[in-house]
């Protein structure tokens, strides 16, 4: 089958690899008819993880099932399916609790959390090819209506992009009627805001510095902060009558920079803090890491931040963090989508065949104006 | 009247000062009978705050009311009370949700929350003295039961260490069944690892260096993990077999070291990201201030850390921080006290009239072994 | 001044009666300019409460402030403000606690709970009238924005009916993406669609035979259920895939009647357990009383109904009751207001004057065709 | 191998039957070691559900895993294992939720939720017996510490009366420092008053008329309140300033009956309402069932009980009903007796071998003297 494989740092090539097939009775195997880049490839497109070189890449994924193992219950063949982007496996301690980011089964030692196609993540394949294996399919397909075929583009967000958003405005404790400041407005930045529309946010602010994405922010209501051209931390103070955002967001992660294009560690989160108001809640999505060589200081080497904690404990703020449990708003988000409440494919720039993805990740990467998110159809 | 008031630097006199009275017609007058020296009052006895001189000390106050403004309903003259530290409205936004430690109508301009006797908390006076005066005293006043004069060792924790310590454990989301580990074996590191016992927990493990309060946790059931003979973090992975606690709580704050004695700001908060598991919680009680001119380095003098922020990002955990809000927690404590199921006294080391506070203050700021909680008793 | 006084069963009367005034240094005086008549107004109306004669009827009001107790000190003279409809102390374990239609310092003898111009709930006089003593001024004015006087008609449903709708949906434990049933397109019934609509629900189905009030229901993207032409519960599983709703709301109460007009006590608690899917979630808002004389049934005078438990707990459903704490949702519904994403005043019907109420009572209570709800003014 | 078959009403008998096996690659076998008799046994004992003739009881089950389907990938053979009455699959969107009791995926068609030997609740066998078929064995099995084997008295009880206890504290929303009643004082009520001890409840009152079970209650520091010697109601409000109980469960379900052994349906929910505060809590996990042809009244044939409807919403109660969901507590209830702060088999009278498993039945369902909880040892 061909596939997204990873040769070294910027480097992404279409490939023929061995088909992907069933390999354990609960296993499912897909044909992937859509597949998107998603930002976190980035991270490892660029070289800044381990990721190894001959994975395939890719974590968003939707397709048709085509084979069951022999313990699959629920998944039919020919059911149209979306597949969350972390793979849990139902049973451990964090699953059952609805934790499936952090999968003690399916993770590295010492570690919790898998998915498809990322490192550190386990061993698993990405779905930027023609077939991808789900492990522990019942668990990890969720099924879609009959209007599927066509809403293909809504559907696939499902598998991490809008839930992740989603997520971040639940990990700060978003309630309708209050007010959110995003920080990123790249695709999980405008879902998040997206989620904040949905869920009767009185306000949405968006701080980024790309216009093409900010317009994209206002077209969903949502006001726009371009840090290139203003203070974000006054603008909010403005729009709040000086007390700040109710809820705030980190949306863009350790490789945050300003609008020169500097890499500031910890410029969102230190931002974030003064952004919101006393006793406040702040979501983080953006992907941390522990160990980063390529930072730009020694104190972001190992992984660590010049943090405002003074500020933060004297406001009284809670922090919530890290990878979304797809699980836990998969099934809402899709029942959104079915009845026409939400379209969050109205991000969506590209749709090009599988062999176009070297010369997508080159443009997504450089944020190309216009390349505000990409979907690739290996089928 | 009599009061402990802070002439500079280590540096307390007990004075006379001009009697507290009520001043406006919601205002409470009440005879102080026991009132305590907290951990929190070595921050300004230090001099590491812009306390001013000739304030009055003291946030751990209890005593009788002995005259009512014209607006008061439901206090009554002879009624024994508690006071929590914090000092609230009832009516505005936060208040009303019951962040009483955020009150917006008693702070200082721009800032959240007043207190007695407290640094840049407002001007109220503290109780360290004959007489208080409590604003606002319908919403300030827990009234106390008959037996209070029996108990009033136990009821004056309700001021703010016990719910203190109860906060903590609520901001890291403890669940009964499940394991902690209590960073600081002060009186609030204490009252949390008390509070983990009778919300049921599992295991508790409690984190210091000197041996009298170490030995004060394990009375109550806590197992003590001294960190001048053992690395902390690994011997809470021994003890969760490889996995962390579930939740964490930091009860030192800023000034934080090793035992040594040497000043490490963020020691504690680096130890609890890698001491707690994945998608576990973090509370945040010991405090922390945005700026602090006595740091020991430059990032700390603007109230900033080197955070370990991707290791919390990777592990998903969630972090919880600020001052208690007494009223969300202090009925249940008193019904508790009452009852006969909470005895939080037993850290009190030492019951002293109110002349030998500066004695006191020094020896408890010293940490001198046996001076783990000091109780003055002004009438 | 001029006020709605109860006269007996189906009986009012604009009559003059003496100013209400200043009574308590915390108090505050509003001139109403805007009040509206409720449908528990009707129980009291037709006589089915022991509601004394004499009383002033009226509990959603707004005005200005004319006048403040020398004890107040948030609100000032000149402020424009919507009154909730419970009067809370602010002090009280219940109003502490957010939960301010409980609490226990307004309350009668052995009761919890006071309001306006209402039956069994304190001696406090309503505001159909052109002056309105507000107890406890500082905890009971919502202080509204500049452009409150063009949006009058949206504010004051911000007195009761819109958060008692909300209440509704958020005691059925709704979340976004979930279908929820409301059984009563009343002002509460609609205000409960509206609610689950802003709250991003995925269906709303309401359940009633007046065309017209269905007809409101549609207008805002509910699914009307007219149950003159089909059986309700039959319909609600056909559009749920023979589930039943996700969550389910009560919005009738004690005097539910099926389209005959026929008085069946339980009727529709019963069809909502059958509506709800096992594991749902039912709030009910809708007035329920412990006696009821005028009852058809020698159950319901007791206030008891044949209640369908055994479905209810093999459902493991949930159930939320009573009164709406107005204070837990009144500054976020404001907000929504304020920055146009909630306009209310879509179910209004009529505009009068004061003079007006004895008609406007007698054909809201005859449900005649168009009387939705009506506003009156008394200035 | 040898089981305990239901032959009709009041008539069981131990009968070799064909042994339980693996029958699909999810599922375990498991070799029975501790397996109790539960009150909800007593219902089909009695012939008054739908049990049919031939069923295997048994849904309290602990053994030793020995065998597993080749999809099983946690269980090992050699596992002690104790089993969760409730049958999931783990994967359906109630099992993914942790509502284990309403699995979709086992339950009969139109039905949520599955278990061992249990009217309506799937075809499955129980375990009073040699042997058990456990489906979805990685799922279904919670693995025990090696101590398991001197502590399965204790083990045996997290397979359903100590969560099921733990729930019903859980549905009435306990906090530590409230009060709250139990209403039967069989072991699931006793269960729940020991749960509602160690979640540091303040005052646990227990009503039942059974002298021997009573005294159980108090050896765990509960108020035992006999209600043939007084008026329940009356004693805890007595008890509680008048005020009523913070919380109150139901642990005796439909077939509950006043002291003098008439079968009055709705006595015990009545008396709740009447009990707890205004603003309370209830928790409903006594069994209630939707068609009960063998009840006393008319009503009660049809599953409805006279319920006090009025009284409820008039004091804003809350209720939550149903089966426990298990699984939602499993996990910390082990670990609360591995470290011994739990010791649930306090309330075991009996240890017997499966042979005298029918003499049980006659004396638990007779409530003799002394008859607290059996203990079936098969092996």
């Amino acid at each position: 089958m061909k596939a997204v494989v990873y040769n070294g740092p910027r480097d992404v090539a279409v490939k023929n690899v061995p088909d992907a097939r069933i390999e354990r009775p609960t296993d499912v195997l897909v044909r992937i008819t859509t597949t998107n880049i998603c930002g976190s490839d980035l991270h490892m497109y660029e070289g800044r993880t381990d990721f190894e070189q001959g994975r395939i890449f890719g974590h968003e994924n939707l397709g048709e099932v085509i084979e069951v193992g022999e313990a699959v219950d629920r998944v039919k063949v020919g059911d149209l399916v979306v597949l969350p982007f972390n793979i849990g496996c139902g049973f451990c301690k964090n699953c059952e609790k609805g934790l499936s980011a952090f999968c003690l089964t399916n993770a590295n030692p010492g570690m919790a959390g898998a998915a498809y196609g990322f490192a550190d993540m386990g061993p698993f394949q990405g779905g930027q090819a023609e077939l991808l294996r789900v492990p522990y399919g019942d668990y990890n397909c969720l099924l879609l209506p009959p209007d599927a075929r066509e809403k293909e583009a809504d559907y696939v967000m499902v598998a991490d992009i809008f839930p992740t958003g989603w997520h971040a405005t639940r990990l700060a404790g978003l309630c309708p009627g209050e007010s959110i400041v995003i920080y990123g407005a790249g695709p999980v930045g405008l879902m998040a805001a997206y989620s904040a529309m949905l869920q009767g946010a009185c306000m949405v602010m968006v701080v980024d510095h790309h216009a093409d994405r900010l317009q994209l922010a206002e077209s969903i209501g949502a006001i726009a902060i371009n840090d290139s051209q203003m203070n974000p931390v006054e603008r909010i103070m403005e729009l709040t009558n000086g007390i700040g955002a109710d809820r705030g967001c980190e949306c863009v992660g350790y490789q945050c920079h300003d609008h020169h294009g500097k890499e500031i560690p910890g410029l969102t989160m230190n931002n974030l803090v003064k952004s919101v108001k006393f006793t406040g809640g702040i979501g983080v999505v953006g992907v941390f890491v522990p160990q980063d060589p390529g930072a730009p200081t020694k104190l972001a080497k190992e992984g660590e931040i010049p943090f405002d904690w003074g500020l933060l404990w004297f406001r009284g703020q809670h922090v919530g963090t890290g990878q979304c449990n797809v699980k836990a708003y998969n099934r809402q988000l899709r029942d959104l989508i079915s009845v026409g409440r939400a379209t969050p494919s109205f991000i969506v720039s590209h749709h090009l065949p599988l062999d176009e993805a070297p010369d997508a990740y080159k443009n997504f990467d450089e944020r190309n104006d216009g390349w505000t998110k990409v979907i690739l159809h290996p089928s």
